[in-house]
C-alpha cells in the first residue's frame, strides 16, 4: 500500500494511475504537481488528487510513491528540481513512451541515476488528453513495461510492479532499448503515419469533400491524429533512431505494394492483403 | 417502391441493402443471385432473400431492381452474363468502390453503356464481409456516390436514388474520375496503408512480442488491415492509377516528417502534427 503518492503531471495517465489506485484502496493520499494550477484544481474538483503543490520539492515531500507524468521533454527539467530532494524511501518512476531517452534525462537531472529510479511505461492511452479524461480502468488488463537498468534497486522495482498491478496491469520488464524498438513499431509508427496521412490529405485541393466522403474506417485508422502534438513531437524527438529505422522499412514495402499495383501484379497484392489480414485477427483473437 | 429486387452477389453490402429495404418496406420482393448456393441458402435463412437463382439470366427474370454487388474482378463476367437478358423497365447498379473501371466493365459486358445502367458506391461497410455479418442500419446516414454517365437515362438514376434514399443514405452525384479521385485518398490509400504496416510487422523478427505490446490504438489503426484480402486487391487494380498518385504524395510527405525527426526539427514535427489534429477533430465534430 501507498501512504502518499505524488503524480507529477495531472492528465490522462497519472490521472487514471490515481483513480486506479483509490477505486483499489490501494493508496492513502494523492498529491499533484503541475505547471498549471487549473488542471490541478480541476483534478482536486473530480476527486483525483487530494490536494496539490506546484513546486515539485514540496510536492513530493513526505511521499513513498512518485509518479512523474510529464510530455518526454519535461523529464530533465523534473528530474533536475527534485535533485536532492528525493524522500529516502520513496521510489519514483515514470510513464515516457521512449525509455532511453528518459533514462538519459535522468541521469543528466539528478546528476547519477537514483537507485529508487525504476524507468516506466503503461502501454494504455487513449487519442484523448488531460485530467477530465482520466478512468479508474485504463490500465485494466493492459501490459507495463518496466525497464530497470543496473542501478536500480530490485526493491524500488518491486513497489512500482506492485503499483500498477493493483491497477489492474500486467506488467514485464525488458531492456531499454529492446522497449524503444517494440514500442517504434508498435505505436509510433503508426501515429507517425496516422498524422502524416491525414496532414497530406489537408493540403489536396479537395480537401473538405475529401473529408466529407470519409466513413467509418477511416475514422478508426485515422483516431491516433487527435493525439497531443506536443507529447507526440517529443516522442518522435527521443526515439528517433528507431523510428526512423521503422519507417526506412515501411516505406521500401509500401514502394514494393505500389510496384506491384503497378505492375497489375494482383498475385503479389492479395499475397500480402491476406497476410496482414491474417495477422491481425489472429492478433485481435489473442488479444481482445 | 420496388417489386423485385434481383441482388447479384449476396454479401455484406447486397444483404445489408435488402435487410434496409424490407425493414423500410420499400420492397416486395428479393431474390439472390451468387456462384456459391451455401451463401444464398444462408441469406434466405437469415430472412435476407426471399428465394434465389445461381444463374443470372433466371434471376434477373422480371426484377425492376438489380444490384451487383461482387468484387470489382467479377463485375465483367456479371454484365456479360446478362447481356440481352434485363427486363426492359429494370435499372441495375452496382456498389464497386472504382467508378470509371465498373463502367468500362459494363460497356465491354454490355457491348454498350445500357441506359437503365446506373454506376453507384455506398460509402459505407466494415472490415467484415459475408451476408452474415449484414445488418438493416448500414446504410443510414452514410452517403452514396452514384456516377451517370452520358448515356444513362435520368429516370433510372432517379430510381436507384430513391432506393437508395429508402435505405436511410444521402445521395450525391458526381463525375466518375473524381469518384476515383476522393475514394482513392480516403479509402484505397488509407487500406493500403494498413495492410502494407501490419505485412511489414509479421516480418520484423520480434513478430510475436509486437502483437502483445499493441495497444488499442493499434488495434483502430489497423482494423481495416482485417478486410477482405481479394475485394482489396480487384480495387487496387481497378484504380491503380489514382492510388499511386495517391501513395506518391503520401510517400513525399512522410519522408519530409522523417527529415524532420533525423534533424530534430521538433518545429516541424509539432506543426504538422497539430495541424493533422486540427482537421481530424474538426472532420470528427462535423461528421459524427
Amino acid at each position: 500500500v501507498i501512504e502518499r503518492l505524488c503524480i507529477i503531471g495531472a492528465g490522462l495517465i497519472g490521472g487514471s494511475l490515481a483513480r486506479a489506485l483509490r477505486t483499489a484502496d490501494y493508496c492513502r493520499e494523492v498529491v499533484g504537481c503541475s505547471r498549471n494550477p487549473a488542471h490541478l484544481q480541476q483534478a482536486v474538483e473530480l476527486g483525483v488528487i487530494d490536494r496539490y503543490d506546484t513546486d515539485p520539492v514540496q510536492a513530493v515531500a513526505g511521499a513513498d510513491m512518485v509518479l512523474v507524468a510529464v510530455p518526454l521533454g519535461a523529464m530533465e527539467p523534473v528530474f533536475r528540481a527534485l535533485r536532492g530532494h528525493l524522500p529516502a524511501d520513496a521510489a519514483i518512476t515514470d510513464v515516457g513512451s521512449a525509455k532511453a531517452s528518459v533514462i538519459e534525462a535522468a541521469r543528466r537531472g539528478f546528476g547519477e541515476l537514483p537507485a529508487a529510479f525504476v524507468p516506466g511505461h503503461p502501454i494504455a492511452g487513449t487519442e484523448q488528453s488531460g485530467v477530465a479524461a482520466s478512468f479508474a480502468e485504463l490500465f485494466r488488463d493492459r501490459r507495463v513495461i518496466l525497464t530497470p537498468v543496473e542501478q536500480t534497486s530490485t526493491e524500488a522495482t518491486a513497489r512500482v510492479r506492485a503499483m500498477w498491478e493493483a491497477a489492474g496491469a500486467v506488467v514485464d520488464e525488458m531492456d531499454p532499448a529492446h522497449h524503444d524498438t517494440v514500442l517504434a513499431a508498435t505505436s509510433h509508427l503508426p501515429h507517425v503515419l496516422a498524422f502524416a496521412l491525414v496532414d497530406s490529405l489537408t493540403r489536396l485541393g479537395e480537401r473538405d469533400e475529401i473529408f466529407r466522403y470519409a466513413a467509418g474506417g477511416f475514422r478508426d485508422f485515422t483516431r491516433i491524429a487527435s493525439s497531443d502534438p506536443v507529447m507526440w513531437r517529443d516522442i518522435c524527438l527521443a526515439n528517433g533512431d528507431a523510428i526512423l529505422q521503422m519507417i526506412d522499412r515501411f516505406s521500401g514495402d509500401l514502394q514494393q505494394l505500389a510496384d506491384a499495383v503497378r505492375q497489375h501484379d494482383g498475385e503479389t497484392l492479395q499475397a500480402v492483403f491476406a497476410s496482414a489480414k491474417q495477422a491481425r485477427d489472429r492478433y485481435v483473437d489473442k488479444h481482445t
